[in-house]
Order: C-alpha cells, then sequence, then structure tokens
C-alpha cells in the first residue's frame, strides 16, 4: 500500500462558541467562495464545547486573532493511505479501521500524537510536522511513502532519526465515554451545488445556535449536537445527525450507501489535549479485531468515532469491557 | 389618491466599509433567514463611502452598537402612495416623478426633511415621526390618509399643528451633482429563489471590496460603486450596474421592462445630512415637468436620482440650467 505525505501545512483551531458570530466573514468565505481565497484544506467542526477548524496556511491567515481564538501551536501533516490494487485485505470495513493495524498502531507505539479526520471519502491522518521523520521510519516497512510537492508524488526513505524507534508502548490510560442516542450520516455534496444549499448550510453552522446556549444544553435529551463540514481539495463531505438533515434538500446529499446510519462513541471526560498518544488506537484495534467499520473524527477537546448503528450493541460492550466502570449511553 | 403611512418605525444607520466584515453575521441573517427575525423592512445600499442600513426596530435590534456603525437619531416612517384607480394622470412616469409635484413639492414647502427609498415596487418617502402631524395637515388636501395598524388601515385626519403651515418656502442650495458613466438595472426577484443566488449576493456584498479600497478608486474611471439590495414586506428590490448584474444567473432576477437601463445623477459635493428640505423637490420638480421618469435612493451621505438613459443629455442640460458651472459628468 502507499502512504501520501499531502501537501498541506496545517494548523488546528477552535473558536469559542459565542464567538463564531465575529468569524462569520472569513468562515463563509472558505466555505462558499473559493474562487477569493487559495486555502485547498478547510474542515470545521462543531461540538458541545467549541468549533474546531483545520485549515491550512491560506486559510488560517485569513482569521483575525482573537480573544476567541485558540490556535495549537504546531504544524499538521495529513497523511493519506492509498489502496494501490496489490494488497490483499479480507476486511470490508472502511474508515479507520481499515488502517488501526498498519498507520494507528505503529505510531502510537512509537509516542506520535495522531489527530484524525475521517471524511466521506478517505480518513486523514494528521501528524505533527516535527514528528515526520519517525513517521517515516515507523511506517516505511508497511508502505510505500510519497511526500506530494506541487503536484509530484516523491518517493521518501527514512532519514537519521535520532532516537531509535521505540517498541514498549506505555499502557495509555482509558478514557470514558459517552454514546450519544441521535444517528448520523456521512455525505458528500458536488461543489457545483454548494450554492444551492448555501443558506441552508450558512443557517445551520451560523444560526442554529442559541447564544445562551451552554455545552450541557447540547448534550441534553442524551443528544449530542455535532456538525462537520470539510472541502478538502475541492472535495466536500458532511457529518451530521438524521435532525439536521431533514433541513436539506434530499436530493442533493448523498450517502455511499443509501439510508446508512451511524452511531457516535465520544471519547474523553475532560479535554484530550494534543499530546496524549494511543486514543485513537485504544479504540480502533478492537474494532478492526471485529471488522466494524468507523469513521474517526478529533476535535479541539474530544475524540468521536462513528460506528455503524448495527454494530453499537457489540462496540458498547467491547468498550465495558475496556473499562471498569459501565458505559454512559 | 391615498396616501398609507406604514406599520414601520425605521432606523437610518450608516455602517463604515471596512467595518462591514463585523457586522456579516447580523445582515446575513436579515437578509436570507427570514425564519429567524420579525424584521419586516430592510434596505442595504453600499456607495463608495459606506453602507447605508434602513430597518424598522426589530431589525435594529441585531446590529450591536461600534465605532463603524452610525445612526441617524430620529425615528422615521415610510409613506407609500397608492392610486386607487380614480386619479386622472396623463403622465406616463414612474417612480418619484409621479409624486414630485403632491408629495416631494408640498413637504419642502412646509420644511419637512424626507428620505427617499425608491425601489422596483413602489417609492417610499420617509419621514421624521416627529413631523408626522405636518405631513399630515400638508397632504390631506390632496389625499385620503390613512395609518396602517396591525394589518388595518385607519383613516387619518388633521391634529392641531402647533405652528401653522408655511407657505413661503426658503431657497434651497442647489447643490453640485456627478453623473457617473455606469448604466444600472431596477430589478426584483421571487423571494423563494433567494437562496438560489444568496453565494453571489453574499459575494458582491461582502467580499467585492478590497480592503484598502477607499471612496476615491470606487469613484475611478467615471464609474461609481453603487448596490442596494431591499427585502420590505416580503418583496425584494435591487439596484445594481450592468457589471454587478451580469454576476446573477440571468433567468432569476427580473426588470419591469427588458432591458431598461438607468443612468444615475449623484446629488451632494459634500455630504448632505439629514436636516436639509426640497433637495429631493429640486429634482423631481423639473423631471416632473419634463414627464421623466425617476427613481430616487437616498443614503446616509448623499442622494441618488436614477433616470432613463435616453433621458440622460435632456436631464443633464437641464442640471446645468439649474447651476452656473457645468456638470461633472
Amino acid at each position: 500500500m502507499d502512504l501520501h505525505i499531502l501537501d498541506h501545512r496545517l494548523r488546528v483551531i477552535s473558536i469559542s462558541k459565542n464567538g463564531l458570530v465575529n468569524f462569520t466573514h472569513p468562515l463563509i468565505k472558505l466555505i462558499f467562495l473559493r474562487n477569493r481565497t487559495r486555502c485547498k484544506f478547510f474542515s470545521l467542526t462543531e461540538t458541545p464545547e467549541n468549533y474546531t477548524v483545520v485549515l491550512d496556511e491560506e486559510g488560517f491567515k485569513e482569521l483575525q486573532p482573537s480573544e476567541h481564538l485558540k490556535v495549537e501551536s504546531s504544524r499538521w501533516l495529513p497523511l493519506n493511505v492509498v489502496s494501490n490494487g496489490n494488497a490483499s485485505s479480507s476486511s470490508q470495513a472502511v474508515g479507520v479501521t481499515k488502517i488501526a493495524k498498519s498507520v494507528i498502531a505503529p505510531l502510537a507505539q512509537q509516542h506520535v500524537s495522531v489527530f484524525m479526520l475521517s471524511t466521506y471519502q478517505t480518513d486523514f491522518i494528521l501528524v505533527r510536522e516535527k514528528d515526520l521523520s519517525v513517521v517515516i521510519s515507523t511506517l516505511e516497512e508497511e508502505f510505500n511513502i510519497y511526500k506530494e510537492v506541487g503536484g509530484e508524488s516523491v518517493p521518501m526513505h527514512c532519514q537519521d532519526v535520532a532516537n531509535g524507534l521505540q517498541k514498549n508502548a506505555i499502557q495509555p490510560t482509558v478514557h470514558p465515554v459517552l454514546i450519544p442516542q441521535n444517528q448520523f450520516c456521512v455525505m458528500s455534496l458536488d461543489p457545483d451545488t454548494l450554492p444551492s444549499i448555501a443558506t441552508t448550510l450558512i443557517d445551520v453552522l451560523f444560526y442554529s445556535n442559541s447564544p445562551k446556549e451552554d455545552a450541557q444544553s447540547a448534550l441534553s435529551q442524551d443528544c449530542i449536537k455535532f456538525f462537520s463540514f470539510s472541502l478538502i481539495d475541492g472535495y466536500i463531505s458532511l457529518v451530521m445527525d438524521t435532525e439536521a438533515q431533514r433541513r436539506f434538500p434530499a436530493d442533493l446529499l448523498f450517502t455511499s450507501s443509501s439510508g446508512e446510519l451511524w452511531r457516535m462513541v465520544r471519547i474523553g471526560g475532560q479535554p484530550l489535549g494534543f499530546d496524549e498518544c494511543g486514543i485513537v488506537a485504544q479504540i480502533s484495534q478492537p474494532l478492526a479485531d471485529s471488522d466494524i467499520s468507523a469513521y474517526y473524527i478529533s476535535t479541539f477537546s474530544f475524540d468521536h468515532a462513528l460506528v455503524p448503528e448495527e454494530d453499537i450493541v457489540s462496540v458498547t460492550n467491547m468498550l465495558q469491557h475496556q473499562r471498569k466502570d459501565p458505559v454512559a449511553s
């Protein structure tokens, strides 16, 4: 299999809930006005806590510093696994499950922190730029590694890694999880039809919170507020629950197989930060063992796995087994 | 003829050019998200100097105080002339010309300041709430006057006017005028198709100025930057030049008679303020004498008359006759 290091240097940002109004102008530009920006990698995810924005440096320039903005200090590089057809795999699973053993687990063993961003089209594994040589050393046995530079794919090989590779992973913290009741869809949209849903999308993203709504009420009735939009290299991906989905015209958004619904596992009792390793591995490894598909979306505060609705009982059991306390549901 | 005092109490506001970004959130709500606001009267006009916003108190509540916002202190009431069919008029002219002699001139004579807002559908004559009794005394000879209250039209009659009506108007200042070269269209749109032009309209309104563009360059090449959008009681009106018009899909916007183009006369060398009377009368009276149609849009700084392209030469001559200096063109 091939692993591509994509030609984007990314920043990971949070915007506070009541600070979003101050960023309406740049965000609408980044979402809807492709001709006015050179940003090629943009993702916006609403959670009860805040909005997480992942974007390249062209996009980052559009955001003015503000008390409402928190910027993670690193530059992140997105990795992308490309099946080149000759890899033998018996797995039917999609998403992060497919790369759990080949990418996620080995990086966790080497204490490389990853920030995951699953989309309709693919799964991006973001790693810190400073960790790149460790990443390459770790993965080059399994993958042909290419670095995309100005549209060209350049083969990469191991550079000198100052610290030898470690093999003994520290047992990571087992974080509490939350399993909200809402059902999610992972959808896409022809970029040319984006204008047709502009007012609905603007309404959902920028006007659906009452200003006094707090994180607690956004988690009320066992449902979680979660909406993710990304526009990456011209491809649009949307993750929303069925309630939000009903607000959009049914004929424009599409899923890979009609009616496919997903349930969420939110990982973390307290905000997870960016330095802990092995969080994705802890969830994705057992999912891979059971061949259960999963999308995985990291945000500024928490991580979110999406598993098929029909598998949520076995996933819940698996998570309870990992933990001593019963899983909140 | 009937004169209706509409059931809106309006504020007249200016937003500075580089302050607009701070008002993107409330303005997009007022323009596109009718279900989220109780505002029924909204107008936004871009000129080289600033943005003029006229809106009712429900809309005004959406705008946070800011150094970029100037608010005219009065409450204004919109008047609207309704031809009830039995008025005999030989005039084919439309717009402010139709009401020049019956409304504009008498109010000027009584020193009532007016703020004009012509739209595709009708012409709103805004008067200060405190001037209402003088307005009624002045116009009740010519009109049946009704005040709209909660959807009902209530007949109004002269109340005691403390100061007797004056008859000797002071000769008003003759202001310099500017006649830019661009051609304008006055258009409308089915409100249900507004979402279809949302991204284009957002682009034109919020992203078409480079931040460093000053009033001078917005007047460069003898063309003026002027764009007006209004959404009043559910009706949309747009005034834009042919360059802006080309950015919109041709099949959604409509004019009263296809291909009708208008030229602009901007009135005022220095910002006109809100207290001077007779400015509209000075232009509309001779237009009425010549039976030339005209739209008229007041803004925070200057007034703007739009006359049919084929009449611009005779209007220019008429304006030169009024003035000693040649008209800048």
